[in-house]
């Protein structure tokens, strides 16, 4: 062949590296050749899927010939409802980075700007990249976000600004009032996107619930997603807020069956299952004490964290640590991506799984 | 608010009509408070799940709580072993619709066009639009393609040219004698899409299998999907084939997680069920008989198709009818958006929606 593929496209795309997603179980199984795996490398959770999520999907099952609601209208009713704002605010993703990328090919260029933290969610710098914009990145403090310095940092050029809170990988997360100064600073032009993946773990009284931020900011757009304390990241459904001209702008690029048929209405029932959401809160906060007691014990320091992950430091490069827990059967997150060399980011499990890490780790540090 | 937040997203996105997609039926009982409706708008699979597809669902139920396969491993390796080419020649997509995007937002910029035909698939226009890109748009000739017509409109700014075969509405085809006159034309520099949605529908002996025309244009992808003959809709998932660099390109803008769990086990079970995919396809022959038949009985001259979709001139503007049809209990698709103001697209149902919809079209037409 005459031409060089990679050559003829865009140059944003063509600077990509893609997402590295946690190891598959299926993958270690295929290349080790061992069994009994335990993950905790993706932030899933380890309650097991939510009874009444199944039933709705099973429920569902003979229409699955059928196209989804392209409108998703009972979804997007029952997130209205239960946040209290109006159905027109909501845009459905296939998972929250589907709304992080609408968000991106809305509103940025090639002659414009993203701005975001140094050790931010992977995605941010990806659908940035993919559009050929550019990247403002600002070094973390404490291995959070610098909001002072994120607002000092804005630019002309600057379109979109993407906070995490709490922050993936580090798991740090920032006050209501530190996200109110912040909001206070940035023009109104500039959409700034509240990524609120993890927000149902936390409980610090300081921490703030963005859909109440959004009437006073209008460029405000927050994420959300069900893939983590509702159970459902393989069926892949998340969902912004926003002010409803952000939402509709949204609406107009989003493929029209970009959430499935089950991911809908599996959504829908797990919206309603506050026992499922509370069993699996209460299983992450002993996790996490569980974990934080034992690198204690083990001498690690640890970035102390309100997600279902924390991140540990090794001591050394996590590369070779993280490949001898494989060989063990214990996946988790090498996040080296992230500026992070020497910390592993393990997700909270069930307490069996976090001993099996725990005993791995161990094993391995000798 | 001080700004307007249509006014700040990208020009192209501002200037996007959002894909109009069937009625679902739940809108309609909603909308009317009638109930036994009968849906053949969307081109769906009137058979009903396939129970292997079912079955693999259930197996992979208790797991929804992880993230999917990201790398889609083993549908990949499925389809390739069936088409007989590399896994890393073929890219998965929530639905065909997300790989036809993924090909614009790889190879099409601000500065480029795309370029297809009157009455094409709708989604070209759209994800051309998205991109802020030019519209070569190519009056159509009976109805379907005019490839000279269309390898004249080539101009230095062409970088991806959509056919779909057969074409959606129309119903109409190429031959493999045409296609590959026309592709001989085309420099390699740009990406021909060939659209097969609806291949397996197709029994005419000159209509080409395009993945075998792969080896002789390098700068040929195939898309195909799921959702219509095997009868995935619900689930969201589709496929390109081409070669492993424009894959490669598509794998780096592709959302890491963007074909979700049960998506891809149903999509390895229905692909080895030929059992379904025979009912379906003698079934769609029998429907698309009797409605030409009855097409004749009744007066009405229509779009002679190889697709699972057939449409008739109701020989006025078909948007009261449809509404009328509506009232009846029976939705079908006006394609007056095509350009076809008084064709209504009807989607081959069971043999009872089919004489339901034309007992209804015979009361509405009077």
């Amino acid at each position: 062949m005459a031409c060089d593929f990679i050559e003829l496209a865009n140059k944003g795309v063509q600077g990509l590296q893609p997402y590295q997603p946690g190891k598959p179980v299926e993958e270690l199984e295929r290349e080790l050749g061992i069994s009994n795996i335990v993950k905790l490398a993706s932030n899933e959770n380890p309650l097991g899927p939510s009874p009444k999520a199944l039933a709705a999907i099973e429920k569902v099952l003979p229409e699955l010939t059928r196209y989804p609601d392209g409108a998703g209208f009972r979804l997007r009713s029952a997130i209205a409802e239960q946040l209290g704002v109006a159905a027109n605010q909501v845009t459905l993703g296939n998972g929250s980075n589907d709304v992080l990328e609408l968000i991106a090919r809305a509103y940025l260029t090639g002659h414009s700007a993203s701005l975001y933290s140094q050790h931010a969610f992977a995605v941010y710098p990806i659908v940035t990249q993919a559009i050929g914009a550019q990247h403002i990145v600002v070094p973390a403090k404490n291995w959070g976000h610098d909001l002072e310095a994120m607002a000092a940092a804005i630019t002309e050029k600057t379109r979109v600004i993407f906070i995490a809170n709490p922050n993936n990988p580090t798991g740090t997360w920032l006050t209501e009032t530190e996200v109110r100064a912040f909001l206070d600073q940035v023009p109104e032009r500039i959409i700034v996107v509240l990524d609120e993946a993890y927000t149902e773990y936390v409980s610090e009284a300081e921490f703030p619930n963005g859909i109440t931020l959004l009437n006073d900011y209008p460029n405000l757009v927050v994420t959300r997603t069900f893939s983590k304390a509702y159970g459902l990241a393989g069926l892949r459904v998340g969902y912004s807020v926003s002010n409803p001209q952000v939402a509709d702008i949204l609406n107009r690029i989003r493929q029209p069956f970009n959430v499935n048929m089950m991911a809908q209405e599996a959504a829908i029932a797990a919206l309603a299952d506050t026992d499922y959401l509370r069993k699996g809160v209460e299983l992450n906060q002993q996790g996490m004490a569980y974990l934080e007691s034992e690198f204690k014990r083990l001498g690690l320091s640890y970035i102390p964290s309100v997600g279902n992950f924390v991140c540990v430091d090794v001591g050394r490069p996590a590369g070779p640590v993280d490949q001898a827990l494989l060989h063990e059967g214990v996946i988790v997150r090498p996040v080296g991506a992230y500026q992070m060399p020497n910390h592993l980011r393990i997700s909270i499990g069930t307490m069996a799984e976090n001993q099996r890490f725990i005993e791995a780790l161990e094993k391995v540090l000798g």
